[in-house]
């Protein structure tokens, strides 16, 4: 059992990564509170792991809740629902959160916690091999906005993040690519060893081979609990975190969510910014290269939709979180392994690899 | 100018109180961050202070958003609305939002900024007593859900509260009645000095003669702050400025939002808090008539509404917030000026209470 921490003060917390561990009876009394429990998980998941949390919460008194499944539903409306339940059971301000599922009923329900009677424990028990290396851990909730992702939220951190690996045998080929795009955007921007020891095993992690998976997930939340640790809420390091996010929400907003999957969005934005980083002198064409190729074999997307015009790129960009004074900051590529915050860049550029976006 | 801090680390915050601050555009300068601001108001506010606002921030990029007025569009529903009109604009992560208005519009607003890109800068400027001596000051922020009071939301404080006692001119009587409720309430729970005092001038208050004014506000402030700092997040004593609370949030519920206004409610609670604490031994009978007699003098009701049966108490106080191991937690009083947080009493007295509250 792999343990790592999130230290954040008296916020702190662990990160518990091994097979096995939805059965845990003991870990989860450790950081449920009281007596009641709050489940929540999604119409994909709960045929496959909500039995199995249950029979470990026996003895709690549990209240569930089934969320549709997808990004598409990932809104105020899903939200409101979610609180009616809990309003109607009614859960009280010691009710312990469980979020059982993938990167959707993570950011749902960690908002629903974050909100609920001003924010009760919760606990992230991600389900999917993009919420066990990236979304599940710092504290990032959300739903979104028709009309942008994630623009309504909170930084609200859980008590603890239990990634049972054994949920990963039941994920789709597509979702675990998805994650696989995460795991490369950690290598980009800060952790070249963990790029070139992907470059060696990517065939085995997409074949979710355990040693392979457990080392992946371990290095990426090393990664994150150290960003996340020097700047909570984003406002400086932490946003390089967001390396072909912003490209991404405008696909994903574009294309209408659910249509691509997160992952395969943060993919196709990863090869756009290193274009960019290459025309701006940063990247050498050939990294840009290494980096397509290892999206690639995880077959994953290295480019935008092709019915996507630069507007449609300029206007749901600029409603992105990292717009600063009218600018739009991007997270963008010196090299391997050295990502940087710009927002000097000279707008032809950007104008030049948004043309060719659909192109690579 | 009189300035009270509410000292919580690296987010304290002053709380200013004067007359003519709505044109000081010194004082707003100082706590807008960059250009973008979203002015949060409602209907009845808008026309009276809205123009006055919009002048002093000229020069700034400003963009209004006019909620309905009254306590039954506290909802969901409504901030939905204002998000909207926050990502139409596009508002940034830099915007500064002002919530000016009474604690409907700061208790939305202040929710709408704790969630909008997962957190932005704003003010409180509150225009009524209820709001300057109390709900625009801690950082509590809300919507209702329709089975409970303030069951959504998020504690998230203000960069600043500008507090115009000028506002308080164009107030109603019934308006002005809610707010000295909870001037009331300060000095039952911790500041018997100003139950005194409240005694002696409780009919120039009444008045809105502006030296009591000023000095109410600040003696209600500097409590609240002092509780505040504390206990941001309600672990402890800040629960103390519920006394009343709890048996209001149910008559609030019961009756439909804005039937009562919430310093009706409020009254009405701490009288019914009053009477348990007297039953339970702890307050004297003439202790009780003192705080009703306050109460009777400034036109606000001592009982509940004689349609409220003791079951419909008890089904909404058991949504209360302050509910813990399915037991309600009561604030009570030991002395004027001296409350405790209770949750050990006996069932029949609170069951006796109930059965009387429509009889003071």
């Amino acid at each position: 059992m792999a343990i790592l921490n999130v230290e954040l003060g008296e916020r702190s917390y662990p990160i518990v990564v091994d097979s096995g561990l939805l059965s845990r009876k003991d870990l989860f009394q450790q950081y449920v509170n009281a007596n009641e429990v709050m489940v929540v998980t999604d119409e994909t998941v709960a045929p496959l792991y909500l039995d199995n949390l249950l029979n470990t919460l026996s003895g709690f008194n549990v209240t569930c809740h089934v969320l549709p499944d997808g990004e598409e539903h990932k809104s105020l409306a899903t939200l409101a629902e979610l609180l009616d339940t809990m309003v109607a059971a009614p859960c009280s301000r010691e009710t312990t959160l469980i979020a059982l599922g993938g990167g959707v009923v993570g950011d749902i329900a960690g908002f629903a916690a974050s909100c609920y009677q001003r924010g009760i424990n919760y606990l992230q028990v991600p389900t999917t091999l993009l919420a066990q290396v990236d979304s599940a851990v710092g504290g990032k909730t959300a739903v979104n906005h028709v009309r942008g992702k994630n623009l309504i939220g909170a930084f609200y951190q859980p008590r603890c993040v239990i990634a049972d690996t054994d949920t990963l045998s039941t994920l789709d080929s597509r979702q675990l690519s998805a994650g696989i795009a995460e795991v490369v955007k950690y290598g980009c921007i800060r952790d070249a060893e963990l790029f070139t020891w992907l470059e060696q095993n990517i065939d085995k992690l997409g074949q979710c081979d355990r040693d392979t998976v457990s080392h992946t997930i371990i290095e990426c939340c090393r990664n994150k609990a150290e960003l996340v640790a020097t700047d909570e809420v984003e406002q400086g390091d932490r946003a390089l975190l967001n390396l072909g996010h912003t490209f991404a929400h405008a696909i994903e907003t574009v294309t209408g969510y659910g249509t691509w999957l997160h992952g395969e969005a943060v993919s196709a934005g990863i090869s756009l910014a290193a274009d960019m980083s290459c025309r701006l002198g940063w990247l050498e064409q050939k990294d840009v290269e290494r980096i397509r190729a290892l999206l690639r074999r995880a077959n994953l997307p290295v480019c935008a939709p092709a019915e996507m015009t630069v507007a449609d790129f300029m206007r749901n960009m600029a409603r992105d979180k990292k717009v600063v004074a009218g600018r739009i900051r991007l997270v963008l590529l010196k090299a391997i392994g050295e990502a940087t915050l710009v927002s000097d860049y000279p707008d032809d550029v950007l104008q030049t690899v948004l043309e060719s976006a659909a192109t690579y």
